[in-house]
């Protein structure tokens, strides 16, 4: 039985369900920033996914980064790239991050993970960032 | 035409030629650590690939996985998380760093790319881990 494990829900905002992962938009105004978390229990690593799960991961990533794209046009700072990681070293549940950069951005050219503190979002720009990843969703 | 990005060959030992990607080891004796690079002229995103190539490149990541464990076996260092990264800031053709991690690693929790200075491979140790990377992909 999945349960999200609890290091997300305070460093992110549900953004609704995929056919494999649970979206999440990352609690940090900084930058454009979707985390997916295949609802898979015990998976810790792409290895302990299915062939077909991890496919389809792979297209839900793609489509994260879309998303990702709209929430930064929705924000007035368009995306220039996108970053993908799955590293897990701190919080064990498989997840993936995708992530919008920018030249601008305070983690530029290096990784964002553990560069700075989150920003929190203001509720006008939360409410605009959520809308934006579930009209590109399909949410 | 592909034709291999000219900041791959500093800094990492060609391993060999898997069906989409070319695999390369990193440079740097202090990780166990893979980069592949989808052999698809111009692509930069994943959004760049197609659906068959994508999936694709997430099993060449699951065996690249796998390679990079016997990697740090060889190594005598275990690999305890394997951390997957697709970010290309820096260098814009397309490529996957899947990178062995453990607790003593210089890095550790945080990301590998951009901490510190790579260390370079001995004659020995190169040689041991290019093989065990050539045996565990079939190569």
């Amino acid at each position: 039985m999945f349960e999200l494990h609890p290091a997300f829900p305070p460093t992110s905002h549900a953004v609704g369900e995929l056919a494999l992962c649970h979206a999440r938009l990352q609690a940090d105004a900084r930058y454009a920033w979707i985390v997916l978390i295949p609802r898979i229990a015990g998976a810790r690593e792409l290895e302990d996914l299915s062939a077909n799960d991890r496919a389809a991961l792979m297209e839900e990533v793609v489509r994260a980064g879309a998303a990702v794209r709209a929430v930064g046009e929705a924000s007035g700072r368009p995306v220039e790239k996108l970053n993908v990681g799955q590293l897990g070293n701190l919080t064990p549940q498989l997840h993936v991050h995708v992530v919008g950069r920018r030249a601008d951005d305070p983690a530029w050219p290096g990784p964002v993970w553990g560069v700075g503190a989150a920003e929190p979002y203001a509720d006008e720009p939360l409410r605009a960032a959520l809308h934006a990843a579930r009209v590109n969703l399909g949410l």
